[in-house]
């Protein structure tokens, strides 16, 4: 529970690092990340290597027993290094050369940006080998940001027909696993198959996948070279790279593999601006707590150790459409809120706006000409607190699975207007973190034998042997909810030959017979006694072994069985064959912990959240409303009323706690 | 009155087969679509042709008494066709090119691609030219989906010099038709001359107008080739060609007068989802009856002899967006309504739902672990009722004028953001239907004189020729509806010199003041007592020789005449001013019938619609309300009550037929 | 006050030339200009120049004692020049080619285009040096339309890098101004610099806003090349051009420095159809009065003499999405509008619709058959009026600043969704209006001492002289009014260091402590005991040396500081950190105009406007309700009722006039 920030010592004269360095460590600053966007200081011309300014820098820190975080350089080579190797250059579907002039300007799979990367990062490494102040590396910088993940060049054609020969052996496998009879697609050799680049009609879906998985691949391969290099020279080191919010086309599990800890950067009044206009006052202020939850607890489980917040809002920001203030105690607010989750540091970005350049608009906890901003003061308040502390662990009795290549595969053929991946598994997370439950978010392939109770959202491509995991779950006693379009897919993005939810029929008990996307139609199921609105996708199930808990009462499907439940060995498996509104969501999550025997609270109010860690629970309130907490514990920081925008500390467990408005 | 289906035996195993054509069998089946995007299975490698498999399922077909209709494999040439001649992909207007990766991949107008068109279908042609099943072809499929039509590469550019060279003679011609005075775009060469590439401004509308014509000619001159190779093999073969919905950019008049019948492709669900968010519940499970109509009228004009439907949506579908599932009934529903306007053959699309590429969420009338679904039994049940209907002809007293040349030309210039060809004539064929009236829909150019009554909506581009055969139709009796923005233009998309309605003044017997675009203000106008409401276009006609029948009474052209009569000759000549609301549409259409001494119903209920053909009239429902029909007739199908999305058959005439809602 | 009207006697046959002149005659016309689009007739093919036909008609016009104003062809070369010089085309951001086929396909940095223009002009200029009837020349035409301004070939790379030597001189000097540390953007040479071409992240905003200078800067440059080759020919004639309508990438102050005076193209009726679907009722019969009001007054200071209404829309026009019928006397409105806003001609464009190419859908003074249409008659009418009318200074206590380097910033980083420099700077213009005061739109560099107030509105680069200028002025007792934003930026496009407003900030006496966008919240200020909504943007002010006059009442900055005022030596600074709703920009305008001793009228009337030219004052009704005018001056036209659309014309000046609605 320590405080960074991320500083740009190449942005200023050399006369003000000083004052800088004493001003981080006022603040109670442990951290200091630096130079992920510094290589054109780093090597002025070709081959002039110049690191004698950041060393000065981590002197400094040294001196100051702050630790540096540096940066490998790789997310902006220079102007000098695109024009004698033009070909690092990215390209879009349709040919077009994603120009230097901003950043990321360079493909994962270019050949001579790995030598170029080896050149610099071996240099770095090797200089700051034997310096006490650096503790470890960022690699790069938020990879593939700006839509950079994907590139349709020539190299990546090179390498995604290798990747497929190193997949498939031979093209007749290949062709098989695709399913290449449709459209006239059939292959006879590797070198036949580009990227999927510009066409009149959609690309075959299998093609598609494979391209992503082949993209986020080149991602890990690239991440996987630094941070060799860099282990190669101190392996006492730490490697970690700052992922992004909810981000589709990495798989930061398979990142994570090759990193000591995940961090991620957290912009909570920019991230509900995704879609223009649908941001309440609320989020404009603070931001959606189930957002920054999620994503805390995905990038706790993406990696092995404790997670970082890389990147904290320090106040207003550039990027989104509207760039309100923060509330007041917001960045304490959030700082918090990633503590609780189980962060090990928190690091601001930036340290002082920057007068220079695409992010003037992004302010830090210093202004402009130097003095303390908004978000200084609540970052010094926090590091005190924090202080003040025990640590702990996060203890999670429930699993929510997140699988990227169902991701992928259902991104490309959503089947309604409204279907979105991440929307609908937020659906089932807030559910239980309305209830105060702690989650865990972990690719299927997991262990899920810890669990009491396990989320399954849309399990689309999948295969027996995930089927056998799950029900070997399911027989000892685990409580799983499997959810509509589960076992549509194989592992190749074509549909199972049998009738969904495929692999898991047997498990389930039931089988899909009809479905249908209901964007526009009224939708209507009765589960519980209760009837409840759902949307966007509706399947009929027809029951074989399974008791149907859950029936259509609209539309054409009126009658329909739409939920079912099976018990199975000593557990239970429940289908959900709709997309249920928050209340279905609720209702099913709490049958769900109920059967699992695992402890939750009252429903929380909407924008109040609760999260344990070790000997700690907190309690956030993300709404302009006043709350009060009813509880028998012990306030560590704040007390039984919680203004808005505010949060309270006590010693002992969530599920102690009542919250009440008062409205 | 027949059954279909298509089906792709190359996406099954070949143990299956014999399981398919029996099925097909029992279901009542004739017809079997095979082939279409077979290319990469009939010649998987360069040369090596394998129509084995496809003569095994042909053999199957005989043996049961089935008919094949085989397709021409050109839609989808296979990959390394592409690689050896990567100048048959088609390029966008900015030059990008459209890759391999959907289907329809090749340019029209590519030589390379005739040569290997030639080729291919020779090759099959001759090998099925004495099989006793195959009773004939469809060319390629669906010309120009995807955006397609229209392609914009180098070979492009020589035919359209050529094309243009063909059409004028010498350059100065072209000058003079285009008006090349205007913008400084005298051209002294037809070398100088490109296909209408990416400007900053917009294009010239005469070169955009030939452009359109020579890129459906393009399509005309590929369809032509193939129907020639295919008679020269065997002269009994059909030879026809599956067209869409409602397409603009191929005249399928033109390319009608090569095949013996025209076939379209029905997914009724889908259609009304082309401006998504717009459709209703209604149309989501049933689709528009006048969308069915019109395009099912529309083909059975378009070329000789019956229509088909080639294609015929079996259940959900995965191109709309909202993919929901049709109600019960559905698909016999559409089945009768097609039969009714005409058609000769049903056929579905598709046999069994395909488990890999692009198409997986589309059904089949068999589900993916070969089931039957929910269309195996609605065509099942209307291939028996089909059995035992006699069949007749459609017989139309009145002709709906459509004029694919207007169409491109208004296309380009619309003047109004709510303008739209297909729309603004689609208001005039829901009035007649929604009075029973069955039409047909024929170019200008038809011998109308067999019509009672023509209405002829936005003549836009016109010449003196057209002008005098439809005075002389008038005068010998015909009552003709002309509507607003008729004679603008001549046929190089030029304006008229003389003032509007142009060459039709005289006949007209009005000139046109001034029009302008209405959107955004209001719009109210009186005829015959009544006021309506009316849209998009107006225009303040100064009368001549004619009487005002309509007046505006609202905006700057308050109390300017808006629709004017004429008695001419035996007949009579109606000139609307004004782009009707549904409601003023009936009225002048029923003073048209009135006039023309045509029989019709009364208003029918909406989505109601009456077909009749030979002997038999048909009732369709297509509303989720019951209805009840008051006639003296005999129900062959069906009774007096209609439940929502049903159908009745009587055998007696339509206006004999009176409907009431019972809501 | 003379009238003017464009021809095009290319598109007419040879006999009818006659009967226009004569006609125009009759019109009381006095200007033709001609020939801006007719290089293909000029010069039909290489070499061969046939300037006789221009001659010709220029003869017919001396004849009639009518004047030519011609014009350069360059805004379509022809297609035979494209072809032999492919290189002046231009390119977009991702490199497509802007091809031929529209208009204004040409480079303005192609060396090869600056040898055709010279060619043409020089050509052109010296056949007519002594024709009795030329009275002088419009450059080009409308530079910039179509998106044409910004360039992104190779020429414009080579000239951008030349343009950046001269005013750099050294590398390190740009790399000091730009800042490009940020992103790794440090550059070694000026041949590294490419212009901002199509990139996955934003460009750097200090290279974008110097593309757009130098944008500007090559149309400076293109337009001086002709003016001199002009003038060289004939000193004696003037050299204006037609400039459009709130055209943000050419800055006309620039480009004005060249020509005798400045010239603009009036379309009442598109221009508030820009952002489809906003438009009302009035706005699409008569437009909008202060877009229109706004614009004479830029043009009239854009250039040293009189300005031109260059191109009046006649009638309908076909460019807008919806094509209304302008009101009855629209034509007449429009042109006393412009004449009581100082200009000295007023143009219709176009003398009759023409029957080919693009601009079918434009009507003319003369329908397409030759007759008279609306506009002939309001323009003859007007012309009639104008002869009656004594010419005189427009007299302007107040100026407006208007900043192009600001406005391109800004567009860059507008930092909210709804923030447009445009619509801001015209909020204080209606207000100003809506007051009956005249105002000149001049560049903060301008000599301001003859003002009485001076409106400075996001005054956003800026620098030390420009603060030390307005200083001066206020201290000598101007009275400003400067607003929100300003003082932001340096003149490279970096943040000052200091706080905002920056340099301005001694002046203020207060600086700005935060600043927000805030679309979607609730806004709501306090000024002068009234409670007033805001808009787009907040800043919290912390006062020095102000009076804090405005605060805010809502939102996380309720409490804080929003409006300043300080009296500094004579005069007063008012800063105001907020987008003033239109009932608070009134309050602050007035206060404004009260502390500066500049009479004004009450509040005028919604779309009711006054102003005034010498001895006369015009009253302007653009709404749909009956004005009613109560003064004791005398009517030159009209009387103290005013229908719609309307207007009055009365000896005296604009403080003796009192407006009331008849509702």
């Amino acid at each position: 529970m320590n405080v960074g920030v991320c500083y740009f010592p190449e942005h200023w004269p050399r006369e003000r690092w000083q004052t800088d360095l004493e001003q981080m460590t006022e603040a109670g600053i442990e951290y200091v990340r630096m130079g992920e966007f510094s290589w054109s200081r780093l090597e002025p011309e070709p081959d002039a290597l110049d690191f004698e300014w950041l060393e000065t820098v981590v002197d400094g820190l040294a001196e100051r027993g702050m630790k540096a975080v540096l940066c490998t350089p790789t997310a902006t080579p220079p102007k000098w290094l695109v024009d004698r190797h033009p070909e690092i250059l990215q390209e879009e579907p349709d040919g077009t050369v994603r120009a230097f002039g901003g950043r990321r300007h360079y493909c994962f799979n270019s050949e001579a940006y790995h030598e170029q990367t080896e050149r610099i990062v071996s240099a770095l490494a090797e200089r700051f080998a034997e310096h006490p102040a650096v503790v470890g590396w960022q690699t790069d910088n938020e990879f593939g940001c700006h839509g950079t993940l994907r590139c349709y060049c020539e190299d990546c054609a090179d390498a995604f027909r290798e990747w497929l020969r190193d997949k498939y052996g031979d093209v007749e496998t290949l062709n098989e696993a695709w399913g290449t009879s449709f459209w006239s697609q059939h292959h006879t050799d590797f070198e036949e198959i580009d990227p999927p680049r510009h066409t009149a009609a959609d690309h075959h879906p299998s093609r598609r996948l494979d391209y992503h998985r082949f993209s986020s691949d080149s991602v890990v391969e690239y991440n996987r070279l630094q941070a060799a290099l860099l282990r190669s020279v101190n392996d006492d080191w730490f490697v970690t790279h700052n992922f992004m919010v909810s981000f589709t086309p990495l798989n930061p599990f398979d990142v994570g593999s090759d990193l000591d800890f995940a961090a991620w950067d957290v912009y909570p009044t920019g991230f509900p601006q995704t879609t223009p206009g649908t941001a309440d006052t609320d989020e404009l202020r603070v931001g959606n707590p189930d957002q920054l939850g999620f994503n805390h607890d995905l990038y706790r489980c993406a990696a092995p150790g404790e997670f970082w917040v890389m990147e904290q809002q320090p106040g207003e920001i550039n990027w989104p459409p509207i760039t309100t203030q923060p509330a007041d105690g917001a960045m304490r607010l959030w700082a918090h809120h990633a503590v609780a989750h189980g962060a090990a540091v928190v690091s601001y970005f930036r340290w002082r706006r920057c007068l220079e350049g695409q992010e003037q608009y992004h302010s830090g906890l210093r202004k402009r000409d130097g003095s303390a901003d908004r978000g200084y003061h609540d970052a010094s308040v926090a590091a005190a607190e924090f202080e003040a502390l025990t640590s702990g662990d996060v203890d999670t009795p429930v699993a929510l699975l997140l699988d990227y290549d169902s991701l992928w595969a259902l991104d490309e053929q959503p089947m309604s207007p409204s279907f979105n991946y991440w929307e609908h598994i937020q659906t089932y997370y807030s559910a239980l973190r309305g209830r105060g439950v702690d989650v865990d978010i972990v690719p299927p392939s997991d262990d899920l034998s810890t669990y009491d109770a396990v989320i399954a959202p849309t399990l689309y491509l999948s295969d027996t042997e995930l089927a056998s995991s799950l029900s070997e779950y399911v027989e000892r006693g685990g409580s799983l909810l499997l959810t509509m379009r589960s076992g549509e897919k194989d592992r190749s993005n074509k549909l199972h030959p049998t009738t969904p939810p495929g692999p898991f029929a047997d498990l389930v008990g039931a089988t899909v017979e009809q479905h249908e996307s209901v964007d526009g139609l009224e939708t209507m199921v009765q589960y519980g006694g209760e009837t409840y609105d759902y949307r966007t996708w509706a399947e009929w199930l027809a029951d074989e072994d399974a008791t149907i808990v859950g029936e259509y009462t609209t539309g054409t499907g009126t009658g329909r069985a739409a939920i079912t439940e099976r018990t199975v060995g000593d557990g239970r498996i429940v289908y959900v064959g709709v997309w249920p509104s928050e209340d279905l969501a609720d209702a099913l999550v709490t049958d769900l912990l109920q059967q699992a025997d695992v402890e939750h609270t009252d429903r929380l109010p909407e924008r109040v959240r609760i999260a344990e860690r070790g000997d700690l629970t907190w309690i956030f309130n993300y709404s302009s409303e006043k709350i009060t907490i009813d509880t028998g514990a012990s306030f560590q920081i704040g007390g039984s009323t919680i203004s808005e925008y505010d949060l309270a500390v006590v010693e002992g467990s969530s599920t102690e706690i009542t919250v009440e408005h008062n409205s």
